[in-house]
């Protein structure tokens, strides 16, 4: 039986979606970040590096939501990744893009204090958030072929994105002139996995 | 035939090493950043993103690290990727690791611009990478099972850490401490894909 630990609102989202694109039964254990249970030593004992998600398989436990959504992919839902190899690395480009840019852009608002000690760097850092990740959501909207990342068929990438895609209203970003972008994040919407991860509570 | 863009001493040294170890004939084409070659049209229309590596295949251009290595291991150099779902799992969560936290840790000393506008910022930023650098190799060395990361089988995560090993030094890092990361990157460097990489100009 797999066990998702998550916390609300959070990139926990993406393995949610992916996991209950598949139907796949987990347990549900919620971090909550408001009473700093990620810090606790229970959850310590888990994921050493303080963070969600983390997804305890029958073999271990595997922290980092790449590692996640590809290990979702090998093991239980193999529809999530596409077989022939570029169009695999067309969904893995995205991936490292919204791990390594995009999520790193939005990190900047509420955890600068993970590369900077001083308040007035991290302010500067903040207000930099909208200029990033609407430049980060101009490139991924270029990407997008309609409804979803690569057409109908749904990827990791996609369920990834999505996840990104709930904060940047909230970063500052408007949505208006990315036609693709606000396409994709309704098609997602609809789909009944984001449904029942929405009635999980691990969206709001 | 493959064709790899590469900067030197970049995490393009990665995507060259995977390529080596399985003896892939790949054309060379560097790209000089002292003469901003990253920025011309020609690049630009290789990689949009003007950053390195990119890997030119027969059926297009594949760009992130991430990605190319993942493409080299499915396609090339199947070795690198391990056969079993959860040892794969623990390789991609260093990938995602390497790419997402130690390496983003790095860039705030060189690229601190694409955070921050003030150079005050730049420069904080740029103070507090020996201490996150020196966190993520305490980090990394408590996962090495030696003599590389998962004993004496390389994988694709080994050929990403070994370029981020040759930068740790440079940020501050004091590798005295850390023994198993020293042994990584000697056991790295007796390898026969590090020296071609090396007489190829991809490594200094």
């Amino acid at each position: 039986m797999l066990k998702l630990y998550w916390a609300r609102n959070t990139i926990s989202i993406a393995s949610a979606v992916a996991l209950e694109e598949g139907g796949v039964h987990w347990e549900s254990v919620r971090i909550d970040f408001a009473r700093r249970e990620q810090m606790a030593p229970e959850y310590a004992a888990i994921n050493p590096k303080l963070r969600v998600p983390a997804l305890a398989t029958p073999g271990g436990v595997v922290t980092e939501t790449g590692a996640i959504l590809e290990y979702i992919g090998a093991t239980l839902v193999h529809a999530l990744v596409p077989i022939d190899p570029l169009a695999a690395a067309r969904m893995r480009e995205v991936m490292y893009y919204l791990a390594s840019t995009m999520h790193v852009n939005h990190a900047h608002k509420g955890r600068a204090a993970r590369w900077a000690d001083q308040e007035t760097s991290w302010a500067d850092m903040a207000a930099k958030v909208p200029e990033t990740m609407t430049a980060s959501v101009a490139f991924i909207d270029d990407l997008i072929e309609g409804p979803l990342l690569f057409g109908d068929q749904i990827t990791l990438a996609d369920c990834w994105l999505f996840a990104i895609a709930t904060w940047v209203e909230g970063d500052g970003v408007d949505l208006a002139p990315f036609e693709k972008m606000r396409g994709f994040i309704a098609a997602m919407e609809a789909r009944p996995s984001v449904k029942i991860v929405r009635s999980k509570g691990v969206l709001d």
